[in-house]
């Protein structure tokens, strides 16, 4: 029956979107596109201010999930490993070839447990977080039972509130615990806040990664009065690395969604007033979606709904274009209003989604498009790699 | 390195997230469970109610992606075969063996409309939906081409908004090109009102399917008139199908949702004014996730946030229990709010997700249980097919 049919096991339009050479017009919609000149200046301006500053790069694999994308920050953007959030994210990192791995979460299942503490065995630095004295542990059984070495970094709710210890004395505690126990190392503070990385002014943001500043370096202090040393303080994203960089405690930052943007994140703004996708970063990820019914004149139906896409953070904005609005979304489908009735069945548009990082989740492939063309076909590696 | 770490293929928490004969509580998390009691006397329901009412259903494997849940549609449910979205959709489907596929949608992308002239020589009844006299010359040639037959169904917008005409004349005229063309042959019309679905009121939704009963009654007047008769007019969904059934005017029906259910329309209102999931239809369908911090006394930290759902219709509802309250969700966490403490670490909870067919295209596996015991791990077929 295959043979009949002349499907192939890798097919366009059945197991991939594209193949390298097609033009941008001969892509099977939805999909997502990575314009590759965008997205290489955005991991080396980011790289660049990385060095500039005197910051390790721990780029966040949980927002693209993707080893090629990784491999791109590592060669281009001077990364020194990633960060993601699930074991199960984290051994498609390791196994892929990137050598220092954070899972920046809490990890308490015992079957996750074990799995991580395997996870040196593939060749990468495995470094975890911590935020409950029952884990460390729970850890350092696993550890000793492998055989193997399990980093461990403290994590700090600095105003996020969700996972984290929120004293100092609590950190020291759980380090010196770390300390003590088989098979683990006290590495350092994780100590990210992610609640504040959307708000759109600039000063809000800062008056919020002060506080979390402070807690860090209280941290810092309670552990060297102990003797205890940090080698690793790390947190940071796209909506606040320049704050931790030039805190003067943390070291390493962990940014995702500046190599990609995104039309949520690309609304807040910088110290200057301007939206930080007009400037400091480029829109280098869409999804690409056709004209599938234009029945009504005023309103073209697109083939990208909400299975190609996370609306958590709001609806995508069409990318270059004012004439034409994505206002509405179903399963299948969304309305874009064409008041002028410029658009006609198969057209393509470039969506700008509303969040990177759970519309990724969502696809299997990322189309890397050059000039109209395609130059490459990735895997979003980690995809559903939930666990 | 393999050999080293004892992984293999299909290792529990790396590429699934259970195996058969597991307890609940050992499964991967977050993932995907069917309680298989529950989704059975849904399906058999639904399908004992069609048969009483002398309706084909044609149910929609647009909400699951799963060849098996269509295959137990078909066992016990009296299942026609499937509608489904995407041309993608309808390859997986008929290279599972499903006899009779539905693309409940326009097809107009040259390559598209290529793999669906091709579908019949997999061995299934091929029909789409066509709401544009251009789109009939197109199929035609494709279906020329390959020497197979296209049905076609033509698509009323009896309320949705989104693709079908919206004049009866606008039927005849699409039914008679289909008619004189080669290769395709009329064989209906489509009419979902997918905009009323939702409505919490019964007389609501019935007054929106008034409406549309009214359009599709005038259109196959019309096309009886012309001497063209409809041998399928099909749509309604789980808002919706005692209206079709009583309507004198629809044969086939195309539900999805009542095999699972979900939050979102599981609070809609049945005639006597109870909500659907009291009574009706049983909740079938969980994302089971675990407490993984809970450093605050107030709040347990669960480990399936926006990467293990979709929240376009509101937050996940934690079945079967009044004492905890999922209020929030960022990429890979919910917070629930715990005010008597008493989740701990590890502790599993049954999510309710708010709309069931997103949460579903987001993962790989539906992981079958009964009693407790894991019983069949079945893969999401055809997730990530929406070329």
């Amino acid at each position: 029956m295959k043979d009949a049919v002349e499907l192939d096991e890798y097919e366009v339009g059945y197991d991939i979107p594209a193949k390298p050479g097609m033009t941008e017009n001969e892509i099977q919609t939805p999909c997502l596109i990575l314009d590759m000149d965008a997205l290489e200046r955005n991991i080396r301006k980011m790289g660049d201010y990385a060095k500039a500053h005197g910051m390790r790069h721990r780029v966040h694999g949980k927002m693209h999930k993707s080893v090629d994308v990784a491999k791109l920050q590592e060669r281009i953007g001077g990364a020194v490993g990633v960060c993601c959030q699930k074991v199960s994210e984290a051994e498609v990192f390791a196994r892929g070839g990137i050598r220092d791995v954070l899972v920046s979460n809490q990890v308490r299942n015992p079957a996750k447990i074990d799995r991580l503490a395997r996870l040196p065995k593939l060749g990468a630095r495995t470094i975890v977080c911590v935020d409950d004295l029952a884990n460390v542990a729970e850890l350092s059984e696993a550890a000793a039972r492998h055989g193997t070495l399990i980093e461990c970094l403290v994590e700090i709710d600095c105003g996020a509130g969700r996972c984290g210890v929120t004293t100092s004395e609590a950190v020291v505690e759980i380090a010196k615990a770390t300390e003590a126990a088989d098979g683990l190392k006290f590495t350092g503070i994780q100590a990210y806040q992610g609640a504040m990385q959307h708000l759109d002014n600039y000063e809000d943001r800062k008056t919020k990664l002060d506080v979390a500043i402070g807690q860090v370096k209280d941290a810092v202090e309670k552990l060297e009065a102990e003797g205890i040393s940090c080698e690793l303080v790390s947190g940071g994203g796209t909506g606040s690395y320049y704050f931790e960089s030039n805190s003067g405690v943390y070291n390493e930052l962990q940014c995702g969604s500046y190599a990609f943007m995104d039309a949520d994140y690309g609304r807040i703004l910088d110290k200057s007033g301007k939206r930080i996708d007009q400037g400091e970063w480029e829109n280098a990820f869409f999804i690409l979606t056709s004209v599938m019914s234009h029945v009504k004149s005023d309103k073209a139906i697109v083939d990208a709904g909400l299975k190609a896409q996370s609306v958590d953070s709001g609806l995508p904005v069409i990318f270059g274009r004012d004439d034409v609005e994505y206002v509405k979304c179903s399963d299948e489908h969304g309305v874009v209003m064409d008041p002028g009735g410029v658009l006609k069945v198969n057209d393509k548009l470039r969506l700008v989604p509303g969040h990177c990082d759970p519309t990724a989740n969502v696809h299997d492939w990322y189309v890397g498009v050059r000039n109209g063309v395609v130059e490459t076909v990735w895997p979003v590696s980690a995809r559903g790699r939930a666990y």
